[in-house]
């Protein structure tokens, strides 16, 4: 495959590990990166261990409204020597997209149309490559579907929930199905431990939150972090969750393998610890053309990090969708319709 | 998706259970069928339970040289009231490729550029479409890939070793692989119990024990039914396989997962039960961009047969291929860059 330039919008915990796993993967060039007050473009290779230590901490932590962490002189991205600062820096992300051909969207989504509209962006730009974000919820899917016309026309190809899970977990539920003819339920339930990694994904703890009972994405949006701490604390520091919406279920209808109803997700998540505080897991039960009922499952290993399995199966499905744009295929897809590339 | 219309060469086990397999899936539509002395063809859709009634027992069970069983008053796919006898089955349904999407190649393949030499009959007749095989061994995939460009030339979308490993195992370890930036193992180990499905499967069985120490495809060609019963005799019904030569390990490659060497593929078949003798499971072993290494894990249920597993897949990676062709993507594909669809 030819050389992939792409660039991450949103240097949080999600965007910051994506261009270090990149630098692990072949045919990869980040290109480009922003926040909200800085911006580093260099279409030769940005040089990510600058950056990365430049945005050290580099979090938005109470909804995205003002703060930002800051190291340095400058706040964010514009503390790289790479980087400008900008007030508008995804538009001059796209203002250089014609010499971008994937986009990873890591910004914080805490209003449900936000990425829709950051691809809305893109379109009036009329950019003609690939978009991948990694969220979570079902609705969202919906709303990027609402707008396939528009990606069609502008050619351009959206690869929504690419990250663990939805993403990772979503394709292995795929492939565990094809040994049946009829799959009648698909359980993902996730176990993370984010002792050290809590400061860098306050985003992702404050969207969990809003699946615990009497909590929802509204109510979570207007807390403080003081009470999301106190909510934290409440729980001992681990909060295990049920019936969370997770695009898996729409995602995996969508490609034919379930309806959305037969799918569930929930896990444990452990801000005291780095270990896992239960397995991540797979589970495919459905019945085989000669009659057996079965459960295929598939097991990721408590060592490997939350980090590790957003951030590796993002950039595989990017890949994919790049792959899927040169050959032409526009619109939005899910991960259960392309196998990420290592 | 549009409905596909594909063929089945061969009709022994796996290409009867794909064509059973078939009926359970949606978008897709046999229209040919053949094996050496008949072939059916009905661009409307082949009636399945008529073909599988009448074709029950269809094996070449001795390399392929002379026996077909019998059930009814002709040979094999000939005793269909679909079917007509033929000297030149493949011929006949090349004949009638125009309205064909994807061939499934599900023949015996025991010289190694058997198949090979299938595909080079389609791409003599100019056929664009899918080819799609479940061939196992390594060295054949390099055989095809020296026809890409002739594949390419004709707009033909080869999908080689698309049916349980490799093929279901090959893409689960691919997408196993993605938490890690580095992969050092993947290792596969299958169990099959075969006792009822023994008669369809034996040119499985004989190719299986090929790979036992003292033995390769050149000496199981040549031994009877009888030396091949005594072989298994010999194990009490019960035999273990390591280090096989499996085209997990140059697919796995292709896709850019490990290096081929890194790949182990073994397993246990039990001809005298039904149940798994061991659990199919592959663990993808690699280390993580934070510097852990883990084994990430997919296991099959032991209930779900052999059969199961390879027909499924099959179909999947064939909707894929399909897809893929559409989008004018054509030459050699292995599972790993294809995810398939339900």
């Amino acid at each position: 495959m030819d050389e992939i330039r792409f660039a991450v919008l949103g240097t949080g915990g999600i965007g910051r590990r994506t261009l270090e796993v990149s630098t692990y993967r072949d045919g990869l060039t980040p290109v480009a990166a922003c926040d909200r007050h800085g911006v580093a473009i260099d279409h030769d290779g940005l040089d990510v261990d600058e950056l990365l230590a430049a945005t050290e901490g580099n979090i938005a932590s109470d909804g995205g409204v003002t703060r930002v962490k800051e190291t340095g002189e400058q706040k964010g991205v514009a503390a790289s020597t790479q980087a400008d600062q900008t007030a508008t820096p995804i538009d001059d992300i796209i203002a250089e997209s014609d010499a971008v051909d994937a986009v990873l969207i890591a910004l914080p989504n805490f209003e449900h149309e936000f990425i829709p509209k950051v691809a809305d962006r893109f379109v009036e730009a009329d950019y003609s490559g690939v978009l991948v974000d990694v969220l979570k919820r079902s609705r969202v899917i919906g709303m990027l579907d609402e707008r396939a016309d528009a990606f069609a026309e502008c050619g351009l190809t959206f690869v929504c929930g690419a990250g663990a899970t939805p993403g990772l977990l979503t394709g292995a539920a795929a492939l565990a199905a094809q040994s049946f003819v009829e799959v009648e339920a698909v359980d993902i339930w996730w176990g993370v431990g984010l002792k050290s990694g809590y400061e860098d994904n306050r985003g992702t703890v404050r969207e969990d939150i809003a699946h615990l009972p009497d909590y929802d994405l509204e109510t979570v949006r207007e807390m403080g972090d003081g009470e999301i701490e106190a909510v934290i604390d409440a729980h001992d520091g681990v909060l295990e969750f049920h019936d969370m919406e997770h695009a898996d279920d729409v995602l995996l209808e969508r490609a034919g393998i379930c309806e959305a109803a037969d799918v569930t997700v929930g896990g444990v998540l452990d801000v005291t610890s780095d270990e896992k505080p239960t397995t991540t897991t797979v589970r495919v039960t459905g019945t085989t053309f000669d009659g057996e009922r079965g459960t295929n499952t598939v097991e990721l290993d408590d060592d490997t990090s939350m980090a590790a399995n957003v951030n590796g199966p993002a950039l595989g499905y990017l890949k994919s969708a790049v792959r899927r744009h040169r050959a032409g295929e526009y619109g939005v897809f899910g991960p259960a319709e392309l196998l990420p590339r290592f």
